[in-house]
């Protein structure tokens, strides 16, 4: 039994997130596996509250209560969308036209088989629904952030269900679900292309599909529009960090104590070099060193390590991290002047890091099987369909119902118009110093 | 061994979180177990914060340290408070009026058998008193918003003390000390009634005695008055979902793969349909989707839940939380008209869902054991001795000191009135766009 | 098996956090071990964000960006300082010359040894790493509040990365290294001197040199300064609360049920205690029961269980923590008379309340080997060494560069100043009522 499980740690550490399927498990080691992923589950779903407040700091008040609504709604129709439809569509294996409508036609997966270890080594039918399901949601909120303050509501929600609902599980489907991608020799353990990348480039196509906000770019002139509450950008970076260990932690899928602890560790040490890089270069570039870009290079270090987590050296992790960081400052500034209105810097964090991240593990990576043109054709393959994809239905739903909130009720703020409330109202300033 | 691990499966999938006591049970089983009622523990009681952040949100900020004070005091208490009577009161399976004053006298559950498998095959003694605690706390929050904005601190503490300390553990005992309502058959998986009910009865009755806040009714119009802090809220709320996981997840008492994992997919499920039954109702109602009401259906859907996640199917779950959400707008606004002024919606979210929650397993319920019958029978049980309990205590308070604040101190504010200080001195706002 | 675990139970009992090497140890029990000690480290994580929005919460608005920027700046700065020296430093039975710069030369520790049993019962040598890192940015944390709203930001990260990268990482050796203080009997379970004295005291050394802040004692009168946001200072000692679960449960350093349960249990009660204690000494030495006390008292509590969570009993505890809340009330007044002006009251809390949990073990502990003496030692021991260190640092850095911003800035506020923006620009309040 000891032998076998050291044999497993080794093959664990080589094979990255691919858990051998190893009869002898104990039930022990299968609950406390669960256990884990389960854990994981609820740090991925303390990143939707990241990145309300994030999205909701970074933006003006009068859009609060909508960017607040955004997020809430995601989580929701994410969680119903992956269980009616996307969870089979991700995972071919099991793939039936009966089970498109969910969970298998709510059967199959309630049985013993489905909760014990026969189902898998690491975790149940459920742990795994619930742990897929988190991350599915993700790729619909980075999009959030980036279309904020002018996208209508109601085009937003149909666009967020398609693309979770279908885009995010089919291109899932070419790495973890054991397609094309996979069979390719691409690498992207916990995302930054398959996630990460995937809600960016849709980000960009509704970005770009939406034009900027008014006010923005006057006489081409570029305006900052600040964010109006940077306690909650605070909160967000740091929720979505602690998110993190679960985002790429959980994405060992199993406890295994090195693999997961070394994960940690070159994600912890990824985002702290991202606060450092954007920190020296905000301070170089911009004078001062400023708060958001600090916030940014954090996630943009986090984002940067999430395709190669496990398999890049720790030195290599503290590379990664602080190029994110020098990279998402220059990303912001440089959109900006492409005219890509992005008021909150996903497409920087996400989608640039993300691109980054992915190609790094061609560059970085331990394990010889990993290549630098693997990498690029991943990256290629999922921004093409993404982008394609994002920009097509974007364009479809424009077409029909509109996209964007007419001028006066961008002007009056979205919260008005699209919800009939106010995110302070009532509140009393005491300035009494 | 691996053939009694399967037996257990099927065994807790049946009888729900009657967990088979195991003699065969391993150190490492007893210890994953009881990490995860820890963990479970932690999750609730960040329930606590989500509760504080709420209620803070959508009262109005002269009232907002009051709240948060409150929320502090009520989670200080409730832990002492069931480590002095409270625990022991619950469980009189260990019931000695030499217990009554705290851990069985602070003697017995020291020694070796509170914190091995021979106490319990799930937990140690430590980690039962624990998360009992966290639970007992929530119901003395529950009553916190319903009576916001104008009841006397200290009569709410002392009103909170006896509540949390006496008449929650009774109601508690019913059910999950083994008592008479066990034996007639009601099924309360996690506490809709138990914990959301009896805090929703005692909010109903706070608030009647209270009366309304001045100027919500005049000459027979409902005025609104709105929170004053929407990201508060929405923090709130998705702090209260995750610590959800826990709430229900924890109820499984052991950290059986299966059953943990399939009681999150149904609570996530509930909860999210909750949002999407808000959402739909209030667009249609309202004209336009609210934000507040989301957030209620997103709780409502999670009350609604509590009572059967681990006894409903997983379409059940789905239409119970649907219904939460539609139920909870239209609790809103039907309490609103009888004039019964709840400013933070406690009584729909937790009373109302409390009761379907409760009644749904009598529907939904997959245990050939649950009836309506039992179910109402519960309800009433309940109901009545909670309404007439809080009602009582909080009459005798009334009579002896008060339990509502002058006229002039509501109109300028629990937080100088009560304390002495406001909750956003020196602060200054830039209104630079 | 069963008989070696029931030994190990009464071992850890009587020997605290002292794990037995056991070599019988299955690779289950070192998995779910590994698993609470990652779990904890979350939870201390969490206590960054929580020291964030304590510290940006009872501080003016016009320094808000400052106290983020500080607080996201050394959780990246402490966890690669300790990367690169601290971890090192700290436990020097690994200690060489060639693994000074980080991870013993980014090589030992990588291979198969450390990440199995065979480095540690309890965790891998990442998850000691990981665990140990996120209580050494502690440190640093606790001065921040201290210095705000008048410390140069530049100076401030060079003190941090001194301080965090050698001082704290020296002193600790001490004991939890296995050093002279740990030979002579000092007993620190989780660090109220090892960590929170020792914060405590550079905090002590840099509010003496930097002086108050202007405005703060005038004419022999102390002008009190209210914190702009108490909801985020609240959000704060929630979750230092929450963290603290780990900062302690986590000491224990393996997933030992009775153990760690007896320590949350004692944790919480103290800090239960402590709220109760400041809010009836605030209640009778301020007539009105203030918030901030309460706050502060509930973590004058937690700090003054850490010291002695797994040794004292039930009711002690209860003791501790209660003076705990009682001293820290007098504390922030009498600090405040000696005209060191600390913003926050991190001295009362961290060093007071440290001191006190620290001597309150040679009082209350069930170890006999434990006394008042050994105690006093520590306290003495950790206090000339800390505040001469922060003292000479501090001394140094303000010859060399200054450490205090110049008045105008102090006055226009350190966002503007030091970063160049502010933290609620575009902030719209709707005063409807």
């Amino acid at each position: 039994m000891k032998k076998t499980f050291m044999t497993l740690f080794v093959l664990l550490c080589c094979a990255g997130a691919a858990f051998a399927q190893e009869e002898g498990i104990s039930a022990e080691m299968f609950t406390v596996n669960n256990l884990w992923v389960m854990v994981a589950t609820f740090l991925v779903f303390t990143m939707h509250l990241g990145f309300a407040t994030l999205e909701a700091g970074l933006t003006r008040s009068k859009n609060t209560v909508n960017i607040l609504f955004k997020n809430t709604a995601i989580i929701a129709i994410g969680f119903l969308t992956y269980a009616f439809v996307g969870f089979n569509i991700m995972y071919p294996d099991a793939f039936a036209w009966a089970g498109v409508f969910g969970f298998d036609g709510f059967g199959i997966g309630t049985d013993a088989a489905g909760i014990t270890k026969a189902y898998n080594d690491g975790y149940t039918y459920w742990t795994e629904f619930m742990f897929q399901a988190v991350f599915a949601a993700t790729a619909a909120t980075i999009v959030s952030g980036a279309v904020a303050e002018r996208i209508k509501l109601s085009s937003f929600l149909i666009f967020s269900t398609i693309y979770v609902g279908l885009i995010y599980p089919l291109v899932g489907s070419w790495k973890w679900g054991g397609g094309w991608l996979h069979e390719a020799g691409f690498y992207d353990f916990a995302g930054s292309t398959l996630v990460h990348s995937v809600g960016g480039w849709a980000a960009l196509a509704g970005a770009i599909l939406l034009g900027p906000r008014f006010g923005k770019y006057v006489n081409g002139n570029i305006r900052p529009i600040m964010g109006h509450n940077l306690p909650l950008v605070t909160i967000g970076v740091f929720l979505l960090w602690l998110g993190w260990f679960g985002f790429n932690g959980g994405s060992v899928l199993s406890a295994d104590p090195g693999l997961v602890s070394y994960v940690f560790t070159t994600t912890s040490l990824a985002g702290s070099a991202g606060v450092v890089g954007a920190m020296l270069t905000s301070w170089i570039v911009q004078k001062k060193p400023d708060l958001t870009m600090v916030l940014n290079g954090c996630l943009a270090g986090l984002v940067g390590i999430t395709a190669g987590a496990d398999t890049v050296g720790i030195m290599a992790a503290v590379i990664i991290g602080a190029i994110s960081g020098l990279l998402v400052v220059f990303a912001v500034t440089g959109i900006d002047k492409l005219k890509i209105d992005d008021p909150v810097g996903a497409i920087s964090v996400h989608l640039v890091c993300g691109i980054w991240g992915t190609l790094a593990v061609g560059i970085f990576s331990t394990n010889a099987d990993h290549s630098f043109g693997a990498q690029l054709l991943g990256v290629l393959a999922a921004g093409v369909t993404c982008f394609a994809a994002a920009f097509l239905i974007f364009f479809v739903i424009k077409q029909i119902a509109g996209i964007r909130v007419s001028e006066s009720e961008e002007l009056q703020g979205l919260d008005i118009g699209e919800h009939g409330m106010e995110a302070y109202s009532g509140f009393q300033i005491f300035t009494t110093q």
